[in-house]
């Protein structure tokens, strides 16, 4: 399972005062994202989104609303473990704490805490066009079918369920229904995030008389930053691989973090080059590092040469990087999980539930006079 | 559009008694049956359902729960103008009550006041197949396209659209999240309520341990009591007739009704006979006037004929019945309507908004406590 909404850069400050100055009427921003309950988060969920959570609430500005949701609805669209599915919900909320998201500045919740998401998708479901659900390519990978393929092929017919099929429309509806006026997203969301502008227009042409009842939100893309398994870096890190020296948990100690490092699968030439595609397990590991040192891999890459470094070396530096990086964060995590018998934690998760719902119910009313019900 | 679920005939205690003897282990009955927003209703509506629902809540048993929802939610299946969707649901609710159903005794609700609908169809949908959905019969007629169609085929994929598609799912949502024990359907709905038993089986399957987390309705199936137009007999009584005379409206003065009857197209002989296929006008004034009487229309016309009765005796007797069965409807309507400048309804639905929610809130926690969020 993976982050469904991916996270800007380290620019986010930029970029979001360079697209909305042309473009927005209305007075505050509001920034949605949402990632899926995966239980403990690895490195790759953590560099990819969380990380840049943390600085967008940082960086945002007094007025701004910042909304992060663990998106259990969309989890259930492939089929779950009850007792696995009960535990990664409040192990991915207490993670969004241990990275330092507070629960006084941003809005965390549970999807499936707030109704109104599954509301609006209904309503938004009433104009979304087959044609272009069928047309999108998610639901295609998820079932391992190739791009082309319909939902009347035999494998679809038999394997696909309408929840699969129709998420882009839950994932519109988590957006608008918050009337958020940016998300951040991974390239393999941008059609959906078109399609949920797209749902917004169409919205405010048939009620809305002119006027923005839903907000078609701005799109902001960030570059690729994929964290690739530490064994086999052909393949993104990931909670499903089987070999946890894949991947490196949050909750790993100082000590399992080098380990698994200094263990990465990498190839039999000693010296460092960046090339991802001849040599994945090296490049990953660069990467990893110009995400921490802030400069290009192949600049890295360069440099170490010239000074004669070896791969055992660059898996040192990675090492104190990735150490570094996540500094305190597994034992807050602990420390958040355990926090008055878990009691907490459920502090959190209905108090965050609650604001949201002032805030979808707001947009709900507007939507539902607008409709005349 | 058309009454969604239609009801079961005069015999509904038996029926009730009979059927459920065998089969239910919960102790209290629970009957839902939902009905689109389509204004004041008609004499098909209220004699093919609404009657009904007065006659089933007046035969309960004590402990029997009656839910009945005004399902605006599937209106918008397909476009609908605001302002007359927002007169067409008071309109609705309000004939509810003329027609005799006691707020206090039933719980009427306007379906898009209960979250619960909409997000307990979100997880169905997470386990209900699109090749079964293809399959279902309605959203191709609502298209007009042939049984036989895909959602692949040219003319589904630029009309369809996902809510049409996906209704049978909310449908099940309907039921299922009151728990209801007894669903009075018409055949076009027979395939739903299938669908709807099968989304319980599966749910209890998945999560319930053998237990019954979601309630299978029984069915009950109404024989089909069909109201034709008045002006063109082979077509059933519709709203959507740009001929207001082709139908008898709940509001008709008995003046009105009688010049409608009067002037009902039949044909040019003027015995009376019962014959559906070459004499649909006659035939459809004797169906009326079997409901009132409560006779075969083959009785009815033989005992007419014998008499030597003419068309105009017919008309005359059938008229006089829908008078009698009406008597004092369109009155309290208007004066329900009206009362407190409309703020009697508002809190009529407010009050059934409450209670409704509070069933459909119990078994969402169910549902919710059992998937582990």
């Amino acid at each position: 399972m993976k982050v469904r909404l991916r996270i800007l850069p380290q620019c986010l400050g930029q970029h979001l005062q360079r697209r909305t100055a042309s473009t927005s009427t209305s007075s505050a921003k509001v920034i949605f994202s949402g990632i899926q309950p995966t239980g403990i988060p690895h490195l790759g969920n953590y560099l990819g989104a969380l990380q840049q959570w943390k600085r967008m609430q940082d960086e945002a500005a007094p007025d701004t609303k910042l909304i992060y949701s663990v998106v259990d609805l969309h989890a259930i669209t492939l089929p779950q473990q009850v007792g696995q599915l009960r535990q990664w919900r409040r192990e991915m909320l207490a993670a969004l704490l241990a990275i330092g998201l507070d629960p006084q500045r941003s809005v965390i919740f549970y999807q499936s805490a707030v109704q109104a998401h599954s509301e609006l998708m209904w309503i938004l479901s009433c104009t979304a066009s087959m044609g272009y659900l069928s047309r999108m390519t998610q639901w295609k990978s998820k079932l391992s079918l190739s791009e082309n393929a319909s939902v009347t092929d035999e494998k679809a017919k038999s394997a696909l369920k309408l929840g699969l099929f129709s998420y882009p429309v839950l994932q519109a509806a988590d957006i608008l229904v918050h009337r958020a006026t940016h998300v951040p997203v991974g390239e393999d969301q941008r059609q959906h995030l078109e399609f949920a502008r797209e749902c917004a227009t169409n919205f405010n042409h048939s009620f809305g008389n002119g006027s923005k009842l839903l907000v078609p939100p701005e799109t902001i893309l960030s570059p690729a930053k994929r964290v690739m398994s530490l064994q086999s870096p052909s393949s993104k890190m990931s909670k499903s691989d089987p070999n946890p020296a894949s991947r490196i948990l949050l909750t790993d100690s100082p000590s399992q973090i080098r380990k698994k490092i200094l263990s990465a699968l990498t190839d039999s030439t000693n010296a460092v080059t960046y090339d991802p595609i001849s040599r994945p397990g090296v490049s990953n590991l660069l990467s990893l590092l110009s995400l921490f040192e802030n400069k290009k891999p192949e600049e890295l890459a360069a440099k170490m040469a010239s000074q004669g470094a070896k791969l055992k070396d660059l898996k040192e530096r990675v090492a104190e990087g990735v150490v570094k990086a996540m500094d305190g964060v597994g034992e807050r995590f602990k420390e958040i999980m355990a926090r008055d018998g878990g009691k907490y934690l459920e502090g959190v998760a209905e108090d965050g539930a609650s604001k949201a719902r002032e805030s979808a119910d707001k947009t709900m009313r507007i939507v539902r006079e607008s409709m005349g019900m």
